[in-house]
């Protein structure tokens, strides 16, 4: 059992995942009881997934998992914060980050080319 | 009216509020269609509050607002990255951020005396 923090109505938490070295927000995915503990048992993310309702190891299908490097909580107890050190890009689309969008119009620098550069080095060795 | 995000059936939408320099995450809100657009409005952090059920301008009271530098939505586009620069602490405990706490009991560095050294300047001028 995962004492310290609180589950909502749906026995959910949000999950702040953040990429421990760059710092950069990746995703906002929820966990339940069971993917925390999950989590913190492998030390790679597992979510509980609202669309599908089922748990879901990140990297199961794509290989992109997600080290767990810490875990924190915040003051009130209801949301997380998950550092990682992710073996690829976060988003389905391809993206380093899920947050790849500006409302305010700008254009944002989220490294999404972090892992562009191991591409272009192994094509490279492959020559 | 704020296109390109999804509020959820309550009409709120988790903000992770991000420190725009240090990269640190200091909060996890949520904010209403309302606070949203008074946020972009205004540059300054707007949240709704889920326990008071009212608005809630950071720093109103306290004096620690956070000025908006960007704010970023996700693929799915029910979530929000506010990258800001705050005033001052975050949370309502005085630490630097809500999220200073480990569930793996690792120690958080998380520049929780960001501020103190300003008390700090302003004492030794008082001198």
């Amino acid at each position: 059992m995962v004492t310290n923090v609180k589950f909502d109505e749906k026995g959910l938490i949000p999950a702040v995942v953040q990429d421990a070295t760059s710092k950069e927000v990746l995703t906002v995915a929820y966990m339940n009881e069971e993917s925390l503990a999950k989590t913190i048992e492998t030390k790679e993310t597992w979510f509980y997934s609202r669309s599908r309702q089922e748990l879901w190891h990140k990297g199961a299908t794509s290989g992109n998992i997600q080290k767990v490097v810490d875990i924190r909580f915040d003051c009130d107890q209801d949301a997380l914060v998950v550092l990682v050190q992710p073996a690829g890009p976060a988003c389905h689309t391809g993206s380093y980050s899920c947050f790849s969008n500006s409302l305010l119009g700008k254009e944002t620098v989220t490294a999404e080319d972090r892992f562009a550069i191991l591409s272009i080095l192994e094509e490279t060795i492959a020559k």
